[in-house]
């Protein structure tokens, strides 16, 4: 890979940031003061990019640039800069959709592939707190409202042809990160592979049974040409909980910097997975036995307010706004056409659905067996007690992702989630 | 529409033609003396552009060029010349994957919207000699050959992902010529249109009861939204046998400026409409009748040997070349994936068949209810005739359209043409 970086391009440091962002009088302004009286630090913690946060007398950001390669594995693994043109393209059209939703964007800088955004307090990331069993009751209807509106609004439901062709042609060349879910969600937990870990020995079996369960492999690769090659709409692409900033009365969805037109089902999808795998891992939490009963519950709700409200709304959107040329409303004006249109937009919803079990199985798999890991799973130390959690988390996701069909509605699916919780995954005490 | 022509753009007359083309050494070379020594002929007979035929002492070209306009419309139906872009990019990489079956380009001018290609003679429009009852014995043997060539290899079964990205982006604004696609195949013949025409009044009945068939209304909407939202590999766009110029022994396929990345099926769909449209019309071309009926065997044997040719040769290329993103290779390396995989390339064709149905039905539909329709039927005289092929036309239409699954085989499908071939559509002797 060929990392084209911009002559200007310079990794900042909490020494060298306030003399850049000094130049940017919207900066000035919201920090107040001089540069040298703002403090920085840096506080990334996740796997691609520097993240600081910058405070001065009056006020806060958040800044975010992209490095030429992957944080989490080195400058052996190179990544464009570029990245940060596809975050910030995102994150605008997601404002637009979902006002309120998203941290609001102060100062774009490409030649730095930097970002400076509101800073977000006191917000946590969401994994965070639910690892801690914190209940957000805000969340779902947050979140299925930010799903609903951006997935909708950039979809063939809403834009006019010609319009959409031109959000696809903005995001082609998104390429090297969605060749990094390419090959880590889609392909190598079902191989053999340099990256992949696992919690082992408990889960080599497992893992080897994955790798030769032909049924999954074909049910993923159909998955992977649907993330290639269907342009539904703009997707944040990277919509786990990590994503998701929260306090307990707001909800921000930050980080798309995975963002491309793809299919609907990879976002929905990977906010039910990363719901599941938290549900799953709750065993390694709670002290004494059933301690979290409760936020399990409540986390199994969510999985289920969530989709719920995605459906109604994205529903009503369809109804009030479906100006796009899909199913253009020309056709249907007559009340015979209108009543075949709902049936049809159940249908519709019903076949997303089964693209989202689909893909938030593939997010599940990836998280135990491949590169990057959830900390909701991997926070848990005793070796044993995580690899049950895991292993209860894979085999519900080998269910959903070659028989999405058994799955008639999201409360099937927690029915399921509550019996794989039940059992024995390693069979000792049958 | 905002038209951008260049400011250098002058359509070209046979008189001012020779002028340009003499810059050019290529074409020197090719046509031999001097410009003031070359004869051409404006020959277009297609919906949108010039077409010329240039002699010279030692040899002929074909040109084409775009007008900023829809020549059968004028030039109140503005159409951006960019299209001559998109088709020369679609006749050179054709050229790479199904070499020798396109016609050579020789020199392309993007301010002129104008490329300059092999002069295929003494070939004909396809469509005019099956109108005479011509028979091409290699035809269906190139064409599914050209078919699965292209398609495979710009598919994502061939190509890596990031590289495929990149060709929907260089397509991704013919967004005109896809617009036409939109607006006048799946939307305008459902429902009332100005552009829309029709024999009338003998098919008024029909066209009415087609306008309020909800289910073909949400049959044909999905198909639209497949066009739209599916890029699975570059298309011709326009592959009907008016795009195709024969002799007895070679087959070449022109004008692919309505390319882009889309759905397979469309274009297996077109070559089969067209076909079936031929076979419907032959009632109008034959004396006396019967006269036609082995013709009539050979058209429908044609459809069978052309979608079972495209099978086999489609599924060869992905068994020696599918090193593409999709199913990749790795997953798939051992006996049982394989028996696995080959079950699933099965599956794979089944799809893109009844993919291959919906286009054509939408295809045959619009030829007869839509804006431009095929001489095969309007060069029938009589219109109780041509009424009588149009509406075999559409009901066989219909039942493809809304129930592609009853088709098992391309048998099913030609069986099926004999019977509504054999029936009265009008019911005047029932």
């Amino acid at each position: 890979m060929n990392i084209d970086v911009p002559e200007a391009y310079v990794p900042q440091t909490p020494e060298s940031l306030p003399g850049l962002l000094g130049g940017v009088a919207a900066i000035r302004g919201l920090l107040g003061g001089t540069p040298d009286m703002w403090a920085v630090e840096e506080v990334g913690d996740g796997n691609l990019n520097l993240v600081f946060k910058v405070r001065g007398p009056s006020g806060g950001i958040a800044v975010k640039q992209a490095l030429p390669y992957v944080r989490l594995v080195g400058e052996s693994w190179p990544l464009p800069l570029t990245r940060a043109h596809f975050e910030h393209l995102a994150l605008v059209r997601q404002a637009r959709h979902a006002p309120g939703l998203t941290p609001a964007v102060i100062h774009y800088d490409a030649d730095m592939a930097l970002i400076a955004m509101e800073l977000l307090e006191p917000h946590i990331i969401m994994r965070h707190g639910m690892i801690d069993g914190v209940v957000y009751p805000l969340f779902a209807e947050a979140l299925s409202t930010f799903a609903a509106s951006t997935l909708f609004h950039t979809s063939d439901l809403a834009m006019a042809a010609a319009d959409k062709k031109a959000l696809v042609a903005n995001f082609a060349g998104n390429t090297a990160l969605c060749g990094i879910t390419e090959d880590l969600i889609f392909t190598e937990p079902y191989m053999i592979a340099e990256n992949n870990r696992w919690t082992s020995p408990q889960l080599d079996g497992l893992a080897a049974s994955i790798r030769a369960d032909s049924d999954l492999k074909i049910a993923v690769s159909r998955l992977k040409v649907k993330f290639m090659s269907s342009t539904e709409a703009m997707i944040h692409g990277d919509l786990h909980t990590g994503s998701i900033m929260v306090t307990q009365t707001d909800t921000r969805i930050i980080d798309p910097e995975f963002a491309f037109v793809g299919p609907m089902g990879f976002d929905t999808g990977a906010v039910i997975a990363n719901l599941l795998l938290n549900y799953f891992s709750q065993i390694g939490h709670e002290k004494p036995p059933g301690a979290r009963d409760s936020y399990r519950n409540w986390v199994l709700g969510s999985v289920e307010e969530f989709w719920n409200g995605f459906c109604s709304r994205f529903l009503a959107l369809w109804r009030s706004e479906g100006k796009g040329d899909a199913y253009p409303a020309a056709l249907f004006d007559d009340a015979i056409s209108g009543i075949h249109l709902a049936r049809e937009q159940e249908r519709y919803m019903a076949g997303l659905f089964r693209d989202t079990l689909g893909f938030a199985a593939a997010k599940m798999i990836r998280r135990i067996l491949g590169l990057a890991h959830n900390i909701d799973l991997e926070n848990i130390a005793d070796a044993d007690v995580r690899a049950v959690a895991e292993a209860r988390s894979l085999m519900m996701a080998r269910s959903l992702m070659t028989g999405p069909g058994n799955f008639a509605s999201i409360e099937d699916v927690t029915t399921a989630a509550r019996q794989w919780n039940a059992i024995d995954p390693f069979g000792a005490k049958a």
